[in-house]
């Protein structure tokens, strides 16, 4: 991120006075010649400067030898030639002062190792002269609100984005253009669109940081195949939440077949692809698994209010679809709270054969009394227990007169209460959707589909909340002194120093001395047998468990000493640990994870061989938040149900959780160049407190 | 399931000579009227009887004071009188020798007490006459191919469905008209609807099962809330995979809040919902959880061939989207297996800078060597490794003459492989949607709802393959006697005896009974005090592991009963019992749990707590064939990740969980009437063999 330079580079991307295309060709179909042609054909207000060593003209233009013969200034050039003679095109455009090339050419590190060195020379050019580019491997920028279209993707041929709200940055060109056709085909319009193809030098990050500030925008779709600079992205997306706008991020590569296909595609390695999930919803964006999740999400901002939050009430001329979408509801991000017992007092007032609270059901027979059907939106509206309302009016879209009274009802309510969302869902005419959507009221064909789009909007109120509360409330661990050997008893011990809940354990080498541990540490306490050579302790009678007393624990002593000489003769017997009983409790897994581009990461979730196989862990950036530890551990679906009380049995001790992974992630930022991994598996996490079975301490190999 | 009546009844329901309106009104626009305007409408070619007590004419048509004064015979009666004339009319119906009535009138046992009484007295004329009915609360019916439309649903004013393929069968007469409206404007053809109502004679099992034979018929979708006769509905699935007929089943009431609104809205509690799912891929059916995902698998089925099977290849001019497909197809159902070494060759000859292998990712690069993408088709598909092909081509579509080429390559490799699915992305113009539709290739515009439509019918041939199997190989076991108290051990001695795995144990009163009875079982062998007093039998050291001889078994009688004494003065001490050890296993719960309406059912899933907390189990009806037992148990995602290899650590014993999985069945039929529900929780699966630690029985309560 280079923010001193972002205003003025990236609003060249989209907002140039002058654009120079360098390799420009009087041939309007071909790569050199569409640029020109477009920019034209768009009606481009600011200069265009053709640039071709060999012609006088292009496409009607004056056309120059070179860029530095341009009299005017040039803000952005855009770069077509091929690719062993960018590097000179992009000299001259810095030597003429452009802020700012795309460079569209391929054959970069895409390419092969050539290409490669190729690109690194156009960055040792940047670093030298301060000029930004984009790609190379670009696909080039398209800004209608400026009537500007540099690029040469024929997407653009014919088809003139129209001018709006939702900007498109993606790494790939046809991703980007898959994605602005899908949402020019929706009917919403667009502000900007670039693709970074490569991203050698500005990235996704920096656009989305741009367009946070960007008054044409208000939704920014960005789509990903990798990404480098994990705190540039972190402060993009808090930038964007700190601006009110939503951000839908895609990342392609999430499964296993899709990592590897991505391998191949970009020569980049998949990271951890939850770790990138916690980076996009710490950021309080919204991480989309589809183009058209991408598209239904722009479409609820760019058409509607920002929803306040995930309350909504739907309200349903079926009883079928309502319950539908109490189904599609479920891992939506989407609540549907009960009404309060006032609100269906109130409810069934004004309509009494209305059936069930959320989802109202009021039957088909409410066409005999259409009138009370606003009444009841205003009501559900008023009440202050929804943020949305969702409403299932059958076929009677389909035709505009059909759904002249209904469109009465659906406005006046829309009038009455602008901040809230309003959804239809309808096969909608064109002229009954234009008129919903231009009122602002959301219409869907597909029930489940505006479920879908509402839970992610209205999660995203609370993300982007969450995203800019207090950003860290750590504490301070001491720096761990990492020269011995790392032992399980040593890590234990470095943990314990950070305040991490390691039970007290003591070596004993004679019966007087465990007793007299267990005096300290406090009955019932666990004896093992303490021995280099002995790793199944049970097979050698070597475990006595639950002592009450001293007395029991100076005979378990003889013992668990004398069956594990009898059953195991030519081990070094040193003693016993004593230790406290461990109790009863969930295993949890807790530990510290290194990401190569997100850095230290914190991890929870079911602990054992389950953890492990199933892969159900939460993950959190370091240093992490106590409110950020308590989300990690909220109930939902997933491992932290092992925490909730269950048939009688009492919850586990949350906060003794929260306390630990804050403890963890002090010691993460104490320690966070010489450890590159922590794993506590079990930490027993009881009914009250909790306890550090195992850990293990990985140190950062030099 | 009425099996003999099907044919003339059903028939009659969409394909009746005559039709009576029973409650007909000269007003089109009332109730009574629309049905006999929309048969006029249509230009339906059978009789139209108005039946009306007030009026010698209806819309033009002789109108009858009652039906029996209808001349000619009467196929099919609709009635729309008020509800407490509906049993006269009905009465009158079956006289005049009517095959079907279409109850639409409500207020029957949707509404009351007294509305259930008034459906009960319409079954009666049902029982005595053998009329058949649908409804009450129906919705009514309509048959493109007939003309034919009996329905007071508005959804058909202005709108006549097109004939074509794809049958619509749903109890809420909303759904389904929500459902059809969404088929025709995704431009497919209707061959029937039926909305069913309250089920109380014909339900959509019965239709589906006619469906099945019905030649205008391709692809069924079905809608339900719920389902009283699950053998009916096993039966009618069967029919209609036996037939080659896909069936997509919709039933709401999936999630926690949606069974809530169900029941709210049709008053039935609903099941488990994993049981009825289990029940629809026993039938070979899918299941789909929202409308959209309905209608795209019924257009893949009505558009294109059906795939033969679930492997697909996908070729993308953008390796970002390719690799968005191999995300989107995780879960899906749809394989994307690499090519083949040898395939990949020929492949790489035809377009040397093609990238990948699946996704095949031609890169843009390729429109300078346009003519090679049909060869690569055909290379793929003629390879026979995959049943489908996925075309990802931008945005070429949006332009007839730009997709020109595209078109002619598509169309030539449609020609020469006509049982193969060929599946084109992009936002098609219409007239390039229409060319490529009626070729028989399948357009989307959103790449990832291609690849889970693909995904679902891909599933459907292996699924409706199974559920023509082999329908039993079960095995007998013999009948258990109940009459004793069902403790754990008489629980395991009974499933023993059916064959599961329970290791022999022994009760002895003395250390050399314990030492006899641990030769006969082989060592090593575990001790457990035996004591109806003691319940944690850790805790008086009532435990010993892994005795290895006769010594070590006579030593550690005298001091496990010592220590019992000891710790437990007041217990009474009855010896101990000798088991082989358990050994390290995978912890699995398998049961037998009976449902109400799908009968008994054998569940198999994670052991232990987690098991329950996280519900993640697998169903299969009784009795359970070795192959359905086999894919009960088969890898993939959830519990069965136990049965894996796992960090050297060798796979678990499958075969031992599916021959307990066999006998359990046995043990289901032999005791139906008497056993209700049965736990073995767990039983531990080992490396070789498994073993049941703790079993159950739940005796039928009288």
């Amino acid at each position: 991120m280079k923010d001193d330079l972002t205003g003025s580079a990236i609003a060249a991307i989209f907002s140039p006075r002058s654009v120079a295309v360098i390799g420009a060709s009087s041939n309007p179909t071909k790569l050199g010649g569409r640029p020109v042609a477009f920019l034209k054909d768009y009606g481009f207000k600011g200069e265009i400067y053709p640039v071709n060593a060999g012609q006088a003209e292009v496409q009607g233009l004056v056309s120059y030898k070179d860029v530095r013969d341009i009299p005017g200034p040039v803000d952005q050039a855009v770069i077509v030639v091929p690719s062993q003679h960018v590097e000179e095109a992009l000299r001259g455009c810095a030597e003429k002062g452009v802020k700012v090339a795309q460079v569209l050419s391929s054959g970069f590190a895409e390419a092969d190792e050539a290409g490669r060195a190729r690109q690194e020379r156009l960055m040792e050019i940047v670093r030298e002269t301060g000029i930004r580019i984009t790609g190379p491997n670009a696909l080039g920028s398209v800004s209608p609100p400026d009537r500007f279209c540099a690029t040469f993707s024929t997407a653009f041929q014919g088809m003139h984005p129209p001018a709006g709200n939702v900007a498109v940055v993606t790494q790939s060109g046809a991703f980007g253009s898959c994605t602005y056709v899908m949402i020019a085909r929706r009917g919403l319009g667009l502000s900007r669109i670039v693709a970074t193809g490569n991203e050698a030098d500005v990235a996704t990050a920096e656009v989305i940081s741009y367009l946070a500030d960007d008054p044409e925008t208000r939704v920014i779709c960005a789509a990903v195949e990798s990404c480098r600079d994990g705190d540039g992205l972190r402060a993009a997306l808090r930038k964007a939440a700190a601006a009110g706008k939503p951000v839908i991020f895609m990342k392609v590569g999430a499964s296993e077949l899709g990592a590897k296909a991505a391998a191949t595609h970009t020569g980049a390695l998949a990271g951890n692809d939850k770790v990138f999930d916690t980076v996009i919803r710490e950021g309080g964006a919204w991480r989309a698994r589809s183009i058209e999740e991408m598209v239904d999400l722009a479409y609820v901002f760019a058409v509607g209010p920002a929803p306040q939050g995930p309350r909504a009430a739907i309200v349903s001329l079926s009883g079928g679809i309502g319950v539908m979408m109490a189904d599609s509801a479920e891992g939506s991000g989407l609540e549907l709270p009960p009404q309060s017992d006032d609100l269906r007092a109130r409810v069934h007032d004004i309509l009494d054969f209305a059936e069930g609270s959320n989802p109202l059901d009021v039957t088909a027979q409410v066409a005999v009394r259409q009138q009370t059907l606003p009444v009841i939106y205003d009501t559900l509206l008023a009440s202050g227990e929804y943020d949305a309302i969702m409403l299932y009016l059958a076929n009677s879209g389909m035709s505009p007169t059909a759904f002249a009274p209904h469109l009465g009802y659906v406005l006046e309510v829309r009038a009455k209460h602008p901040d809230k969302v309003i959804g239809v869902i309808t096969p909608a005419h064109p002229e009954v959707q234009k008129a919903l959507e231009e009122a602002g009221v959301l219409v869907f064909e597909d029930p489940s589909r505006l479920v879908r789009a509402l839970g992610a909007a209205g999660s995203l109120a609370g993300l982007r909340a969450a995203a800019l509360g207090v950003a860290s409330d750590a504490g301070t661990a001491p720096r761990a002194d990492l020269s011995q050997p790392l032992t399980e008893a040593r890590a234990k011990r470095l943990l314990a120093d950070a305040g991490l809940p390691v039970p007290a354990e003591a070596e004993c080498g004679d019966a007087e001395a465990a007793a007299r541990a267990a005096d300290g540490i406090g009955y019932p306490v666990a004896m093992k047998i303490l021995s280099p050579d002995i790793a199944h302790k049970t097979e050698v009678g070597g475990i006595a468990l639950d002592l009450k007393d001293a007395e029991a624990v100076r005979t378990a002593f003889t013992r668990i000493t004398d069956s594990a000489r009898r059953l195991a003769p030519d081990a070094r017997i040193d003693g016993v640990i004593v230790a406290p009983m461990a109790g009863e409790g969930a295993e949890i897994i807790l530990g510290l994870h290194n990401d190569p581009v997100f850095g230290p990461m914190i991890l929870a979730g079911a602990g054992g061989v389950m953890a492990e196989m199933l892969g159900d862990v939460s993950f959190a950036s370091v240093p992490v938040s106590r409110e950020a530890a308590e989300r990690m551990v909220a109930p939902g679906d997933g491992w932290t149900r092992l925490l909730d009380a269950w048939r009688g049995r009492p919850a586990r001790d949350r906060a003794a959780l929260v306390e630990a992974i804050c403890r963890l992630s002090d010691f993460a930022v104490a320690n966070a160049d010489q450890v590159d991994g922590v794993e506590m598996n079990p930490i027993l996490v009881r009914s009250e407190g909790a306890a550090v079975l195992d850990a293990l301490i990985v140190p950062r190999s030099a």
